[in-house]
Order: C-alpha cells, then sequence, then structure tokens
C-alpha cells in the first residue's frame, strides 16, 4: 500500500483564526470527534509515535490521520501501512496549519465513523504554536536528542500543549539530558502540562499516553 | 561573563527583501565582511558546532556571532564564554530573520573589525529557508537523531544551502540512519551542496569545516 489520497490546503480566507478555530472545537465535540494535534521539531518522532498510538488504541477507537508536510508522502505512507484511514495534507511551503486548513483536511479524511482524528502538523516549534487548529487538545513531542532547554527557547509551543511526551529516552545515556530540569522548564512555561516519558521504537511509555488519550476522548463524549 | 547584550529585532519594513539582501551582500563583500547564515532544526546542534568553529579559527580571523532566538539568552552566552563578540537578538516571536533584521543585528554588533560574522538563525527548518538574511553564504546543519529523510520533507532549506554539516554522527549505532542515502537526498535537491559530517561533541570533521570556512573567505577578500 505504497499509494496515499494526497490533499493541496489551500491557504485560510479567514482573518479571524481564534474564531473559525472555537467553531471547529464545537462541530467536533458535537459531533463526538476528538481532534489531536500532533506537534514538534523536524525528525523528533511523531510518526513513530502514531505508529504505536494506532497499535495501542485501534481496537477499542476508531482513528483517522491527517500527515501534513510541506512536500513528500512518507509519513502517510507509514501511516497507511497500519490500516487506520490516513491522508497526507501539503500545505505548499506553508509553515503550519490552521483552523480551515484542518477543517479543510477533516473533510478530506471523512469523519463520521472516526473517534480519534489525529492532524500531525508540520515538523516546526514556532508556527503551528501561534495557530489554533481548532483541536481538542494540543500534544507535542520533544526528543532526548534536542535537549532539555526547548522549552526556555520556544515558549510558546510549550505554553498552548495539554501534553508533553519526551521521546527517545532510550538514547538518554548517550546524550547531555537532564531530565528533572527539562520537566521543570516545562512547568515554568506551562504548569498544568503533563509530561511523558515515552520510546517510540521500543514502546515504552506509549501505554500511559495511550490511556490518558482515552480518558480525554471519553471525557468528550459525556 | 554571564551577561551579554540583547537586541530586540524590528520586524521588516522592505517590501522587497530580496533587493535588501543584495544590497546587504554587496557592503559585506566591499567591507570584507563574510556573513555566514547558519540554520538548522531545534538541537541540532548549531551553538555546539559554533563554539568548535570558533575554537579552530579565532587565532586565524576575527569572529562576530549573532545569536537569534525567539526569547532566552542561552545561546550568547556560551558563545560569549569562547571569548569572540557576540549579541543575542531577540526577533518577538518571529519564525525567521530576513535581510533587514540581519543588518540591524551586523550594526548592532559592529563589523569593522570583523572578517566572519556568523548568525545562527532561529532553530526552524521551514521559514528561515524563505528569506535571503543577505548572507555571503548558507549553512545547515541536519544531526543524525533527526532521519535522513527531512531533505525529502523540507526541500526548500536543502535548495538553499551551500554547506550541509550531518552532526551527531558519534551516535550513529543507535539510530537507524543511512548516511549515503542522506547524502543522495541532498544531492537530489541541490547537487552542488557540500556535506560534510561532523561530531560537534568530539570535534570530528570540524578541521575540514573550518578549511571550507576560511578558503570562502579568502575567496571574498580577492
Amino acid at each position: 500500500m505504497d499509494k496515499v489520497r494526497v490533499i493541496e490546503i489551500k491557504q485560510s480566507v479567514f482573518a479571524n483564526n481564534d474564531k473559525q478555530a472555537d467553531i471547529l472545537r464545537e462541530e467536533n465535540r458535537k459531533n463526538g470527534v476528538f481532534l489531536l494535534n500532533l506537534m514538534s521539531s523536524p525528525g523528533s518522532g511523531k510518526t513513530t509515535t502514531l505508529t504505536r498510538t494506532i497499535e495501542a488504541l485501534k481496537d477499542k477507537i476508531k482513528i483517522g490521520v491527517m500527515e501534513a508536510d510541506i512536500d513528500s508522502d512518507v509519513d502517510a505512507i507509514k501511516i497507511a501501512k497500519t490500516g487506520v484511514k490516513s491522508i497526507q495534507l501539503h500545505t505548499g511551503g506553508m509553515c503550519h496549519l490552521d483552523a480551515s486548513m484542518t477543517k479543510q483536511g477533516l473533510e478530506e479524511l471523512g469523519t463520521d465513523d472516526i473517534d480519534l482524528a489525529i492532524l500531525e502538523n508540520v515538523g516546526n516549534l514556532v508556527c503551528p504554536a501561534e495557530f489554533d487548529t481548532g483541536a481538542t487538545k494540543n500534544a507535542m513531542i520533544l526528543s532526548v536528542p534536542e535537549g532539555e532547554d526547548k522549552p526556555l527557547k520556544y515558549p510558546l509551543m510549550f505554553s498552548v500543549c495539554d501534553i508533553v511526551l519526551i521521546n527517545k529516552i532510550d538514547v538518554m545515556p548517550y546524550f547531555d539530558f537532564d531530565l528533572e530540569k527539562c520537566k521543570e522548564y516545562i512547568k515554568m512555561r506551562n504548569p498544568k502540562a503533563k509530561v511523558i516519558p515515552i520510546c517510540a521504537k521500543t514502546g515504552e511509555g506509549i501505554s500511559e499516553w495511550a490511556q490518558w488519550l482515552l480518558e480525554n476522548i471519553n471525557a468528550l463524549k459525556q
């Protein structure tokens, strides 16, 4: 299965993104669709984490994935192999997705049979944090090789996320990464953020993350 | 030396960034200032690479460094410890620097006594590639943990760079990173790009990179 559906996303025409985001969030809530916006730097392990997340949850809930990328379909092809519905969104050079672009994606994905729709945002710690996509929750991945100082340098990203996954903890012995200091910096930016250390490669920590997702998905439906 | 000069950069007022970039490049050429624009993802090792580069070159040429960051001064403090002139540029949330912002930085840094001015751009593989800073040459760092597929996903960044440093090669055994495939993807985007594998932590490859810089700095002055 090496072919995936590729959608060329059009740039937003709405001046007020925050309003569009609130409307989309409310629509999704009414339809019982939990929209997760997953953000990180390039190469932090978003796609591998998603593959593990799908493995952990696909027998419990129905999942659909939108892979946003400037170009290339490599991520959507990986996700399609897991058997869940997935599409590739091409942003045409754009560094982020806003609510209107996300809505286009959801319409192309089709959410009638979906409990959890995941948007894998463009790999970028700056711009995606500035645009509310209308997601029910925002998650981000910080990987060990990037260093524990990232919450100091990209404050907004950490402020807007409900949960931070610290990935690649298997390589901690080979990097100068201080996990406690990292948690402290995250709390400094966002005292409410949940932090889960994971290793998408080995599966460590994925069950705690899947549990967090399930609880939040169930909370939306109540 | 824990205090560095912090400059709040104003957003560009010029519509035509390319023209401003050409003017700045020509001014620098006349003044014998080689401006290097260094780009990468967050956490790829720009600052550590710069520290090594300064060690290798500071007895041969006069260096000044501009550390661009959305917030925080952590990088400029590290660079100041090497003894070279350095300032911190705060972009006020902006995800990149353009030619006018770079010019503000150079004026604050002062280039009368500088052969090599280095701009450490905001950690981001998308937006910095879209704005010509007026640099004499563009360099980027791709680190092994990010994966060899990045030239497929961030094509413009690789197209605009004269040289790509593949950093953190010491951890190659712990990651599924195919160096030959990575070089092939880079050549696909940019057949002229020079590629040097390095390890900023151990110093491996730094002499080849320093040599490339020296040759290009000398070429500018001829």
